[in-house]
């Protein structure tokens, strides 16, 4: 199955656009959990126990398991075993480097820890994506146009050939997609305006899109912008921080249902 | 000590430009490793044992490590802790996130495994950057120009303000660094030319120099376009894989005192 295909498969399954961010911070867990053998990975099997039958995707932000330890990497290891498999996941790692490495980190996050798709950094060029789209059952998220403030130090800047970089970006991903349907571009949720744009620009693209809530994207608005376009709706701290006691797989679903709904009754989702 | 006075030390320490470069593939390594409990981290301080006293610099690829699991993570600990402090480390790691989320990259890059300086992808802009600028004894070399052929795609694009991408990134590099004087460049040995041109635009900046050697570099070249400027000058396969015998310590210290003599002849370094 394409990564496009595993995708609609697990958006009609659910019913759902809804990616819950797993960016799970050891230092911040709620109390009830502090004397478990991983805190982190009982956490995680928890929130996805409450969600997975209304996400069609998990991300999880490898910073988190990264600064912590062997403990953080036995802790994603565990996190993708207990993922169901019809639902996706996601390695959020922005990594990207010249071609011999960026095999390496393509046999790190498409193999050893099995992620349907990863986010990658697309700065270095071709050579530095090309490893990650080898597999057109994995998908890859190159940084289109991001959701926090910096994204207007490069991202925006302007063009000698009437583009800004971002769009340039997204220009390169539809080129570089076209073979295998695996490649997507991120394209933060603040930018309502400009993801209507990137949306007419690339109507083909699958969209990862971080930053509703918790950074002040707004879903309402975003669906609208996206129109028919096959998206990722990532949510984090909304859902996996909806509470810190130990109500906090029922507070996750809670929130969790909440974006859905709103999804279902504002968007098409594949049927 | 601030990393640039770090850096000087180091180079005057041993009179040599040099950056080892680490990246330790556990598929390739000499045969008479295989029997180690973790041949990685046997492979680099042997390396290191052999080299110490002529390199100012180790650089770790952290893409072999952690390509590796938690074998991988041991090693580059272990290999942390038997460089002599005098000596500087760099994780090659090509991180960079939003603010909360370089924050934590920091965090694991800079205290965890407490590298004197990291590599940064500065495509997300500043917030992206500024979690690692915080330690003005912590370097940070976010990505100029790179060595690899993908640095066309997007790195030379031209600016309406009459710049080029990684001349723009190396402008707002001298402005970030101005305060605490620990951001440097990276930029690639096989492009002599813009090397030159971009120490000319920032004769302050320290300069990480991959590239040279299996990537296609000169170091007669290189050497000539960085003129006095603070520079490291990486060399991974050309030392650390010399010999993928026995003496592949003996033939790493040949090759690195070469490379040495010949930066001592043909540089500055700081005396």
């Amino acid at each position: 199955m394409t990564f496009i295909e595993k995708t609609k498969h697990a958006q009609r399954q659910n019913q759902s656009l809804l990616c819950v961010g797993l960016d799970t911070d050891w230092r911040t867990l709620p109390e009830i959990l502090k004397s478990e053998s991983n805190p982190v990975l009982t956490f995680n099997k928890a929130i996805i126990d409450a969600t997975s039958d209304l996400a069609c995707c998990y991300k999880l932000q490898m910073a988190y398991y990264e600064a912590n330890g062997e403990l953080g990497l036995q802790a994603a290891h565990g996190t993708l075993e207990h993922i169901p498999t019809q639902v996706l996941t996601i390695g959020d790692v922005k990594r990207g480097d010249i071609g011999a490495t960026s095999e390496l980190y393509s046999y790190a996050y498409q193999e050893m820890l099995p992620f349907d798709a990863i986010t990658i950094n697309p700065l270095m060029g071709y050579d530095a994506v090309e490893p990650f789209l080898r597999r057109e059952d994995r998908g890859v998220f190159i940084l289109g146009l991001t959701s926090n403030p910096g994204a207007r130090d490069f991202e925006y800047l302007e063009l000698t050939n009437g583009k800004r970089l971002y769009e340039e970006i997204t220009d390169r991903a539809r080129e570089w997609n076209a073979s295998k349907r695996n490649l997507g571009i991120v394209v933060g949720a603040t930018k309502p305006e400009e993801l209507r744009e990137l949306r007419r620009r690339a109507p083909e693209l699958p969209f990862l899109i971080p930053g509703v809530g918790a950074q002040g994207g707004s879903l309402e608005e975003v669906l609208a912008a996206n129109g028919d376009g096959v998206a990722l709706i990532n949510i984090s701290r909304g859902i996996a921080g909806a509470s810190k006691n130990s109500d906090f797989a029922e507070a996750a679903r809670a929130s969790a249902l909440k974006y859905v709904e709103q999804m279902r009754q504002l968007s098409r989702i594949p049927s």
